[in-house]
């Protein structure tokens, strides 16, 4: 059982539905979805969401559709994100955008969470929709926010929390607290909004967010250490599209006014100027990499890995617990 | 209470709603939606709504909350349209890509979907969640053929219908179910998904969609005959933008071969050349305006009202379903 929650299978089962399920109601929009599962991405969301129902009930029978669906919900907003973002690249190849344009784009990622939204509502009672609906309306709220913040030098660590707990850790909560729900409902025959307040349920509400927000702010901090090869997509991208993160937001807290000066002329260019070549951008990302911004960020990280681990106190031991235990441990590692 | 699904007081009902409810997560995306709102727009689907339930249940207490909800679905729908056909105006106002650029928009329009999901899914019981999702699956599926078929002169009357039953008619059928459904709901205190099956809830699905149809149509001959003062965006939106519609259809079955000639000339033409001062534009415009497909379409639509008309025969007669019978007749007025 705890087999198939390793990465390949649960990979395996999601292709397997984009191509059996999906690839039938409209050929293009699978193909678009497919290419992007194609291309990687670790499979986080649906291992959190089959460990998190293992872990309220080992003998639970897996839900490789529930976990699948987590997994297209977060392809669907990665379509959206590269439109908003105007990326080109994602995972190391062209985006969607690039390849379909803006408007297919569009209509493939309201496709792709109509299309979730109706398998969810036919086959899950509530509270399961309702999350769903109430994270997805999160990450939105999220990513408004965040666009709003564009160039904003002034962010407080505060509201960049805010942003980074909705745009990206609600989907992780999402994952951990509907997993639990679903194996709970189907044990105990029981269904309803009391659920959300069990223990069980809400601690690993708890660790997936608390995940989702390590997860998010080692994202920014690669954004600014690793590789193009690494990153599959440009280095120092956050700064070009000036959004401001952790290592950044760090760094301006030490008073480094060589640094904000060059982040200001950056941030003041327009965006064709602030490419990769010109001379405030490599200011900045070097200024950044330099600073102890990075290892600070890294401390961080770890008390949010530290937080959600020690949120699966609360559940009984046992192999699944473990295994998200583990995965806490991932956060850390930055060798790549 | 019939009085209160008149046009305007429906109107009040969206408008504060989203004054009150919306703007409190979220102003900005509230602005634009208000912004949508205050520029008109017929109130149509909420009151099919409001009427339907009424029809199925006259001592119904009205929901005006539920039909403020689909025209929210609707608004949404129109956001993420205009970016998806590069609209410049809307209802004769800037669109919103046009004010808040594409990023915005796509970011607006699914928070809409989402937070209008979160509360059906809150305060409705099955089918109603399943059937928005189905619906709005559908709109997508709807436009993204529509976005294949742009161009295409071979484009047959049947493809025609696949592609304006889903981008516009399910959603007036899920109006016409959904208020059908509820009201039923409330008066036995029964849910589930036979209540689909009732004649009632079949025969107003089916006056909504029939509704949808001959909506459509007559939106797309308007687009032919009509004043760019009276369309609110220029005449021959749907040409500019390639789309190929009954009118053009039908005088293209009429083997007229100089309409053919200049429209595939336009169509060959790159978007800015196909401006409304080029001569192909003028060429297919004027000609579609001298043909009989003019006349032809008002015809086909007459029959899609009456068929609306006539499937509100399976009610018991009262006076929303009166109203609704005379919803139908302004479908076939052209004189503005």
């Amino acid at each position: 059982m705890i087999e198939s929650s390793a990465p390949s299978a649960i990979r395996g089962v999601v292709e397997q539905f984009v191509r059996e399920e999906l690839s039938q109601e409209n050929a293009q929009i699978a193909g678009a979805v497919w290419a992007m599962l194609d291309a990687g991405g670790k499979g986080l969301r649906p291992r959190i969401t089959l460990l998190s129902a293992l872990a309220c009930d080992p003998d639970a029978s897996e839900d490789p559709l529930l976990a699948s669906y987590m997994e297209l919900i977060h392809v669907a907003t990665l379509i959206h994100d590269d439109v908003v973002d105007n990326s080109a690249l994602r995972r190391g190849r062209d985006s969607t955008n690039s390849v379909h344009g803006n408007r297919f784009s569009v209509l493939a990622g309201d496709y792709l969470f109509a299309w979730v939204f109706k398998k969810i509502t036919q086959g899950y009672d509530n509270p399961v929709p309702t999350i769903l609906a109430t994270m997805l309306s999160e990450i939105c709220n999220g990513e408004v926010k965040q666009l709003r913040a564009t160039g904003n030098l002034g962010l407080s660590r505060a509201a960049y929390y805010d942003i980074i707990g909705k745009k990206t850790a609600e989907l992780f909560a999402a994952c951990a607290e509907i997993g639990a729900i679903v194996a709970l409902q189907r044990r105990a025959g029981t269904s309803g909004p009391t659920l959300r307040q069990l223990p069980a349920v809400r601690a690993l509400r708890e660790y997936g967010y608390e995940f989702g927000l390590a997860f998010q702010m080692r994202d920014d901090v690669l954004d600014v250490i690793a590789s193009e090869a690494a990153l599959g997509k440009p280095a120092g991208s956050d700064l070009r599209e000036r959004k401001v993160t952790l290592p950044l937001i760090l760094a301006l807290e030490q008073r480094d006014a060589a640094l904000r000066s060059a982040a200001q002329h950056l941030f003041a260019s327009s965006e064709s100027e602030a490419g990769a070549a010109s001379a405030p951008f490599a200011t900045v990302l070097e200024g950044l990499r330099a600073s102890a911004a990075v290892e600070r960020s890294k401390a961080v990280i770890a008390s949010h890995a530290d937080k959600a681990q020690a949120a699966l106190r609360e559940l009984a031991p046992c192999q699944a617990v473990a295994e998200l235990a583990a995965l806490t441990r991932t956060l850390s590692e930055f060798s790549y």
